[in-house]
């Protein structure tokens, strides 16, 4: 994949970055290009993400998928960085309305989830690496219970991801489940290309080693200067922008199947940046669809969006009858697809506004392996230059710990003061 | 609905509203009331959306999808304002399965969603004000494509919705499809509680007047103080956190069945308010999923969000087996979810984070009615205080011009540059 970052230049944009800016800037990249391969050739925290490709046993992970019935569905149960990788690469190469996804308890949701899956045919993946996840042992709860009572014995189908010890682990191996085993050092949301993220694709039937591959072409590419690296320019753009107001930055893929890849990025982007006052606040818009929705934002409003197009070049086509548009006659979905993402690029290059293109050559496993090592990558020196831990979430665990006080209804471990009420009220 | 503002107040967030302010703030809404007041009276531009609960002519809406056969499903062809608010509907209503939204020109989803309908059996809905949008045009001429090819006579099953003219109107008039109008002065991204929005949720069963019924409750409550008007409160508070800093309100509703309300909250949000370099950026989020997501940076990112969480305050529930939780026992999915979501207010309190509390009763067709309704007069009284106009959407017609110069290959409307490139190339 190529990243484009020229439309992000002050020559069109503000803020923009300039030439010698970015010139001054690649000595950093090549210092943080140095701790990075360290990172990962010592298999350090976080770091040893950008090797998954290569340490990954699929042999192991095709046995425990291989101890499962043959099925064409998938009911995951996890949340976090623990589906959301999985539901990308689902989306990303058509499978999404096979992969049932509980990663939330709301009960309507979990219910209709439940409804449109074939719990008899269906297998189950449940991910937590604590074993402990309030959300993923509930909703499991509640996925056995459902196949017991529609006669199926949810042991011959369920397979467990987790860490080396905890609740969950227990319970796999008092069941005699295949159970796999959440990469070391690797936080969740850098895990997809591992046990987190490939049994369901396998079951799915998508090519495991493709996306194996795409993420080893990624971390190949990974050099000392952003000029080099697509997955650095795209870190160092960001970085440069958002030091210069760019406080939001929105991926926008003109590709259906790339909405949950945006999602993705949200938490790659929102939890391994967004610490000490730092960081970009991911926003999730879809092509074309949101230039009727959030363009006139982006081209108008607060100078403060890095705006991320992916542009996928080629892939099947529609085509549209020549009597369907008045004056343009004979043409194509793709067609219009590319002329509005052309027009867009063109709409904010003419507002100064600045934007980053991600090229894919088509939408596959490999494309999509790349991807997500490139953004991971991107992150890393991102982290590294605005000078955060890119592998921790430290705000997420006091809210955890409140969470299950309630549940629980135990003296808190985190006292906490209710936040002030000014309630008004409306007819009911 | 009820609306809390209190954990946006200066006491517990930074930024944060004083009530001091609000209470200056308060003359502001009281002459910006009066200004919404005589524009929905007199039926003016944009305010005149206030007041098409009252407007609708609900027998003409039913006598035009009575001449479409009895349908469980609706294609529903339109983008931006007229997809949105129909989604939203059937998203929160629970037929969001049966509502197949043909809203971008993708090949792949467009491909998808044909082939998830049942074309023998669904209705058509196209609407398109102009009668001229590039993207809906386009794909109702590959849905007529796709009917025919099996076997379906498409003009029986055809309702559109559209403007005083334009090729739409022609072609409705010409095969003697069904017509509805789109009404006169309302944007289409105020227009769900119209002929835009309603005729599908008549098709899939939802109580049409209930939605209108609940959208005349919020209407009914607008009055000239913030402190006494949840469109308002909301209103007043996004203006005033805005000003402070809040560049981004973030929409998390804590039920799966608003996903589709934060995206129709971006669209009014992000086309009403953007422009003249002001504006807040939506950001959407769904509680609990997100806490595993965007929470670390809702917490510890930079201080430029606004957080508005969604409760809803009833519903069906779904017993948790007492085995699942460890510590916790016997309990529910609503029980788990009311904890997440007290717990990340909390959390957000904690770390002085400002956030609003929008309170449904419970997720019905009045209820999702007075949401809407409640959230377009939020935006018209945020707009009266950023003095903008809230009902216009400039900054997107010079991007369609450029489509549609591409698209014909003539001569360009208007002249543009191609950005610059800089372009990283990866391995392939």
């Amino acid at each position: 994949m190529d990243v484009d970052i020229g439309p992000a230049l002050d020559e069109v944009a503000t803020p923009g970055v300039s030439q010698a800016a970015l010139a001054r800037l690649d000595e950093r990249v090549e210092r943080a290009h140095e701790r990075i391969v360290t990172g990962r050739n010592a298999a350090d925290h976080g770091y040893a993400a950008l090797d998954l490709p290569n340490m990954v046993d699929v042999e192991d992970l095709q046995a425990a998928v291989d101890r499962l019935p043959a099925a064409e569905e998938v009911i995951l149960v996890g949340i976090g960085g623990s589906a959301l990788g999985a539901a990308t690469i689902a989306d990303a190469l058509g499978s999404r309305d096979r992969l049932h996804v509980l990663d939330n308890v709301d009960p309507h949701g979990v219910r209709a989830s439940l409804a449109s899956a074939s719990l008899e045919d269906a297998v189950v993946h449940v991910v937590s690496r604590s074993g402990t996840t309030t959300e993923t042992l509930a909703n499991f709860g509640v996925v056995r219970a459902a196949m017991t009572e529609a006669g199926v014995d949810w042991r011959e189908r369920t397979l467990i991801t987790t860490g080396p010890d905890g609740p969950l682990r227990e319970l796999a191996e008092r069941e005699d489940l295949p159970i796999l085993s959440v990469p070391d050092h690797v936080p969740g949301r850098y895990a997809v290309l591992s046990p987190v993220g490939l049994p369901s694709a396998a079951v799915l039937g998508h090519d495991v080693e493709a996306l194996l591959d795409g993420g080893r072409a990624a971390a190949s590419t990974l050099s000392g200067s952003l000029f080099s690296c697509p997955a650095y320019a795209f870190g160092a753009i960001s970085y440069a922008l958002a030091v210069r107001g760019a406080t939001v930055t929105a991926m926008m893929p003109y590709a259906d199947g790339l909405e949950t890849f945006a999602e993705w990025f949200a938490q790659l982007w929102a939890e391994s940046l967004g610490k000490d006052g730092v960081g970009q606040i991911p926003a999730r818009a879809l092509g074309v669809t949101d230039q009727h929705s959030q363009l006139q934002l982006y081209r108008a409003g607060p100078r403060a969006i890095q705006v991320n197009l992916v542009a996928v070049a080629g892939g099947p086509d529609r085509d549209v009858p020549a009597d369907a548009l008045p004056g343009v006659g004979e043409t194509t979905l793709r067609t219009i697809m590319d002329a509005e993402r052309r027009a867009t690029e063109a709409s904010l290059a003419a507002a100064g506004r600045p934007c980053v293109r991600l090229e894919l050559p088509r939408l596959d496993a490999h494309a999509i392996g790349e991807l997500f090592v490139t953004m991971e990558a991107a992150c890393m020196l991102t982290g590294a230059l605005l000078t955060v831990d890119p592998f921790d979430q430290p705000a997420v665990e006091w809210g955890k710990r409140v969470a299950t006080d309630i549940l629980t209804g135990e003296d808190r471990s985190e006292p906490f003061d209710t936040p002030p009420t000014l309630r008004i009220t409306g007819p009911e």
